[in-house]
């Protein structure tokens, strides 16, 4: 019993580690309005302008400020860092200037060479030398496994975006840990879990006893780094300011070690109220000076950045660092989980303005209460930038303390963690059925050597069972390809600091994805109600379609083709879940290519629904631009048909409203719509 | 086809690496005597004074000449270095200058600091940050895995010597197959063998296709390290100069990547021999040149060294780096193997004065011509210095293409190789059985809370049946530790040169070994057969014996007593057997404490045979010392009765005879006394 409690109803959560239950026993949900939200104090105010002038000289700068070039990042690298010392309440900086990218070149140091290029620095010699000669990194240790028919598929786009050259990220530590238990108990329940272990040394048991001793160095570090900057962290945080300021060391321990493609938060608002009720009651903090700390964290959570290649850049449409943090949702006991504070995080977009990150996400559901919702609406109406995703479908699966890593990946905080495995080309596994196996860019064989389709006119039977086969070959070097990216992440990018906020046996998902479901399913219905001819090039291989008379097009609520769409996606993922997965992980399957379906397309031949070489996909589950002619709830219904236990790592619709089209103010919350929403919700973003 | 192999008799070689097809298709058994040897050569007298000139400085400078603490050692980490460029027709060093000893911290940064300590160095700062943060070690990894129950099994030395913080040696690299067949070749043959993968990715898949990726690097640094001394060694070598310093340039780049605790050459002198007659036939040499190329390769064989600890000196009772060379045997097609080369490495023993390294061993066999017998009793008289190792025996399980690593451990050249696993503490495991797990000198709990042995005299029922389990217990222990070093040791100090020059899929042996047998048997025996009193401490543990009347004592030919000795190595072994193994290695045991004995002994205390608390052990699986009372014949005859198939790693008999006791002269040549020797020979040195 810490004296950092006081005042805390007990609870399972202080004999183990169990943020859920002291958020159970002591949270207050909120059903009050906005009235209470404090505007942001001077001293925010003259900081947040700091940034603003940083972010400004960033861009003059040409994206990037300045870069470290010499020190590894780890998570005592760095000096004490500040924007402002005098004005911030919540301090700490990934490395010791605001916005100085760090050096990590665990993922590869080509990668990190690259990324320092790209803005005109260059890796010193020495470091270059030590991942060269000494330490290999992930990058170096994936290529060594790979086989040729995986670089080839990774060549010719068919698999692509593979974490192979970058931080696979989409894990969450549980950073509130951290503030409610204090480093130390962490190492003691982590040295207990490794001090139990009494079976064989088989392989798989060595590698978790080497990852806890990392987790428990790691631990050992982030007390250091709270020492850096003046905190004691081996203890329980005492106050509101405290939680959040422990809190934040934790995930800046993560972020200074890891350059993950998705570092997001978890679900912390809730947690933090605690707290905040606790002082406020006490009379030690303010409702203003609530708010401050929380816009001093989330300013610090908006200064996150990487270095990152151009390559990634284009891939992702920007520099996204998904710092997700998921909002609101109801317990498994009827409660809804809004707090004050829940409105305090969202409240940032007004102090400080609106801002893609960090990624503020409302887990939405049809019991939240009406003054929450209608502040969301109101927030997203002025800020543009809230993400929304549905509670009551992810709560069956994960219960009331999962979070959103990424967009749409949904996970038990400190329970759960992901494989992140990037995404199949579908459409062009259907044109390599086609071709038998042939790239129709390259013309190289790529696939295995499966009989073409012949004749002047494509038969669907004949396309669908040749389809099944490619995407059973497919399925199995993906799901190969992305043991090996796990196997060496593990091996020379372990996330030691977000693992060790994690219980000691955690269940893995092991993600895939899938892109240009839509053309697929476009595609197979051309062949089946129009009559496609396929126009071969001098080697006989089909380089481009032409389509006589109309077909069902996905988008249009019509069965015809969303049941295709449906079993692409059911046949899809029972082949992904036939092979062997690493850690024994579960298979899952995404379809929410929300920037990366143009880069897909752009590699991918003419396909038999009439898309012309080159061009983009839809993004993620949308039916393709233009052929969802019968508005918008048909095509939000043939979306919602796909099956989410087949893809329930998420299926992404992007879906663009005028805002009156919602309705004018208020209109909107009739319950009647609001079920509505909900549903057009159900699928993610 | 390449031109270098002309000359040559044609077979399976030609078409894969198959350096085995190439001896039995092209070598010339000798029969004849000596006569043919040539006396060293001017150069070589020189070129050896100015090493033994070395050899004095670095006695008189405190045992070490110079040490890297800088520059860390890979194949290609040093330019060029000679003892006297002009002088050498064999060149290669490890470092830069001779007798500069190497920085090798992949095995453990603390012990490469240690050995570096020992002799008034510091390794420099930046290799220490590297080796610290950024690049793990094998050391560093094990002691992250280990459970408190081995680092008790360690600190009290039940387990003992193991190769947790120095590198496990024991693997031999085929260096010939540089020589036959170019780097190029071997390179293109382990890239077939990796492109030839067509399984699931399981986690073994990965790493052995990692392991064949750092295989074809190292092949690629080892052609650099050819250029370095300004050899083409990617095409085979044309004659036998060539073939030497082929040969040599590979176990150059092995000693350059491993400080392992035994750095066998293999079995060389046959294959060599090969081009020597060549040349002699086409008359490129003269026989004084050949011999001198052997002596200047040898030469460079007695130059090996490695920086070490004193903790691992006072283990092995010196600093031994056990370059062992095997020599003649006999072919399984009943030819022996014995050529002029074999005569010729012999040879050095007398050109370049005697030297324990390299450690020439005589696979010695009953049909070796009576020339070649003579010859090695001859140079054994003058130089003390020839090991003999009973072919006979080792001809059944490896064919007529092994060799000897370390001291006994015998394996099929480039087609098997060894898991090294030190050795279990039988005697101290006796006494853990009698104490209850307890152990006797810190009076820790250390081994399971069974049962105590009680009473006023020890019951031989009671305490086999003790024993057994505790065996049970330790063979667990001391299995799982080793599962977990040689995971480590793959993971972080992989031998990628030596395993490139083996067959891609090998087979391992899983290596353990047996201490204190015979204190054992003898304990036993004065159970069985005399009465023990235990002497209890005031906390009841047994901290003595009194023995009333007297016991058999192996060494004797006493059955009563060496069948107790029998069934604890093969109990133990089953036991060994019993467990789960790295690599599915096959388990196996020596009992080859040759010097360890001492540092074994002083750690257990007071046996039931007599044997005071701190008193050496006998060596391997000698008797007692003193106690083997009915003459050298019964003293062999009882070490001859443990079951070779139990130990198949080899059983040592340590054995100190004056040369007159063999016979006068040619005496011993007799068909009859022959037989014996080998008989003698039977167990190893």
């Amino acid at each position: 019993m810490f004296e950092e409690w006081e005042g805390f109803e007990p609870g399972k959560w202080q004999k183990e580690i169990n943020v859920r239950s002291f958020i159970q026993h002591n949270y207050e949900p909120y059903d009050g309005d906005d009235s209470f939200l404090a505007p942001p104090t001077e001293r925010t105010k003259k900081l947040w302008e700091e940034v603003l002038q940083l972010f400004k000289k960033e861009t003059e700068n040409g994206g990037v400020l300045d870069m470290d070039t010499k020190v590894i990042s780890t998570i005592t690298s760095h000096p004490a860092g500040y924007i402002d010392k005098d004005l911030e309440t919540i301090v700490g900086l990934q490395t010791d200037k605001p916005l100085k990218r760090s050096l990590q070149p665990n993922g590869g140091i080509l990668c990190a060479e690259k990324a320092c290029k790209a803005y005109g620095y260059e890796v010193d010699e020495s470091v270059r030398e030590i991942f060269n000669k000494y330490r290999k990194t992930h990058n170096a240790g994936v290529f060594d496994a790979y086989t040729p028919e995986m670089r080839a598929c990774r060549h010719s786009h068919i698999i692509t975006g593979l974490p192979d050259a970058y931080g696979r990220g989409r894990i969450i530590g549980d950073y509130r840990r951290v503030a409610l238990y204090g480093v130390d108990r962490l190492i003691e329940f982590k040295q207990k879990d490794k001090n139990n272990t009494i079976t064989t040394m088989y392989e798989d048991v060595i590698r978790e006893r080497e990852e806890l001793s990392e987790q428990i160095k790691a631990l050992q570090e982030l007390k250091e780094l709270g020492k850096i900057y003046g905190f004691d962290i081996s203890r329980p945080a005492k106050d509101v300011k405290e939680a959040i300021q422990w809190m934040y060391l934790a995930y800046l321990a993560a972020i200074k070690e890891q350059n993950g493609a998705a570092m997001s938060l978890g679900r912390t608002s809730t947690f933090i109220d605690i707290y905040a009720q606790r002082d406020l009651k006490k009379g030690l903090y303010t409702e203003s000076e609530i708010q401050e700390f929380v816009d001093h964290f989330i300013m610090k959570l908006r200064l996150v950045k990487f270095a990152r290649t151009n390559e990634y850049n284009e891939l992702f449409s920007g520099d996204p660092t998904w710092v997700t943090e998921s909002i609101g949702g109801v317990g498994v006991d009827g409660r809804h989980l809004v707090t004050k504070m829940s409105f305090r995080y969202l409240h940032t977009l007004v102090n400080l303005g609106t801002s893609p990150e960090p990624n503020l996400t409302i887990l939405w559901a049809k019991r939240l209460p009406l003054n929450f919702k209608r502040f969301c609406a109101k927030t997203s109406i002025i800020s543009s930038s809230v993400q929304y995703e549905n509670d009551d479908l992810m709560r069956q699966v994960h219960g009331d303390d999962y979070a959103i890593a990424c967009c749409v990946s949904s996970m038990k905080v400190g329970k759960e963690m992901q494989f992140f495995g990037a995404r199949a080309n579908l459409a062009k596994c259907l044109l390599y059925a086609i071709n038998g196996g042939v790239d129709e860019i390259s013309k190289m064989q790529v696939g295995p050597k499966y009989r073409p389709a012949v004749g002047e006119y494509l038969s669907y039977d004949d396309v669908w069972d040749k389809f099944k086969d490619m995407m059973k070959w497919l399925a199995n070097v993906y799901v190969n390809a992305l043991n090996i990216i796990h196997y060496m992440h593990d091996k020379y990018c372990y996330e030691r600091l977000q693992m060790a906020l994690h219980d000691s046996k955690v269940t893995r998902w092991f993600a895939t994805g899938i892109a240009g479901l839509s053309v697929v399913a476009d595609s197979l219905s051309a062949i089946k109600y129009a009559k496609v001819k396929p126009i071969r090039d001098e080697n006989g291989i089909v380089v481009d379609y032409e389509i006589e008379g109309d077909f069902p097009k996905f988008g249009n609520d019509d069965d015809r083709v969303d049941e295709i769409a449906e079993n692409v996606v059911h046949t899809f993922m029972n082949f992904v879940k036939g092979n062997f997965t690493y850690r024994h992980g579960i298979p899952t399957t995404s379809i929410l290519t929300i920037t990366s379906n143009v880069v897909y397309g752009k590699n991918t031949g003419a396909t038999p629904d009439g898309r012309k070489k080159g061009e983009a996909f839809a993004p993620g589950a949308n039916p393709m631009h233009g052929r969802d002619t019968h508005g918008a709830v048909s095509s939000l219904a043939s979306v919602s048909k796909l099956p989410f236990a087949d893809a329930q790592d998420g299926i992404s619709n992007t879906f663009t409203i005028i805002p009156n089209a919602l309705g004018k103010d208020d209109a909107l919350f009739t319950s009647d719509l609001d079920i509505k929403l909900s549903d057009e919700q159900k699928k993610g973003k």
